[in-house]
């Protein structure tokens, strides 16, 4: 892409580093996954639908909820961002999470996607159509209640989907 | 509303019934969820999370899908819409489901919220994002992996969320 659009690779390499991490600075996101998963890796597996969760609602609650807000805004109105956005959730947050567990790669792919569409939708209920009380209610309480859906769709029992022939 | 904008509030009910008639031929709504719902409601409290997450992706898989994805883009780009879209959620789909279980009033809109969460994030996983396996998935797999997350919400154990004070 870099090289199509005129520009050396190792000079986009050389300010950006990877790929992921220009799409970061693309999005001008305020956190990198790489260095937040850690700790929501290290709570173990037991809990770690709710570590997932709670971190989702931290970083979602905190300082990087207008950028957040915008990437959900052009990911929905525009194909080219929605797949920048996937392929971010994908490769940096669901493989990273869902790789701690060593499954199948099949498995893992339905799980991770699971995964993907109840914090979505926690996002979108919360902070973008703001259905109450999700809207308002503390963190931990979404945590509680959402924590074993995360939990159940990373290591518990589940009918795994496919994908279509 | 109606009469601010200098229409007579009784022609208004004459042509769309309603507000929320309003709403949906504003939104060119294919389905009227007053028509989809009973048979929701008719397969027993033990299948309900089933049958709501039947029946969504049943409407999504379906020809209201361009105009559903065109909902979703405006209400996430646009404060009104996405109050228009939350009410509607509220008063005519989640009230209607969760109004069958008899459930005091704070907890029926704490169940109704987290359903929507799961169901917006399928929404937002298989149709927006089109993450696989959920974006090509076949729906009764979709149904089995997340109805029983629905039945939980709906009328199984959970910590329930309350606003904040």
């Amino acid at each position: 892409m870099a090289t199509a659009a005129g520009v050396d690779p190792a000079l986009v390499h050389h300010y950006f580093g990877t790929k992921d991490k220009l799409f970061l600075a693309a999005i001008e996101a305020p956190v990198d996954p790489g260095t937040l998963l850690p700790e929501v890796l290290e709570a173990g597996p037991e809990r770690l639908g709710e570590s997932v969760v709670r971190l989702l609602l931290r970083v979602w609650d905190g300082p990087a909820r207008p950028a957040g807000l915008a990437l959900v805004r052009s990911a929905v109105g525009n194909e080219w961002t929605a797949r920048l956005l996937r392929e971010f959730l994908v490769s940096q947050v669901l493989r990273r999470v869902v790789g701690t567990l060593d499954l199948p790669p099949a498995e893992a792919e339905a799980r991770g996607a699971l995964t993907a569409s109840q914090l979505i939708g926690v996002v979108m209920a919360r902070y973008v159509l703001r259905v109450e009380p999700l809207a308002s209610a503390p963190a931990e309480e979404l945590v509680a209640a959402v924590g074993p859906t995360v939990q159940r769709y990373l290591i518990g029992d589940v009918a795994l989907p496919g994908r279509r022939d």
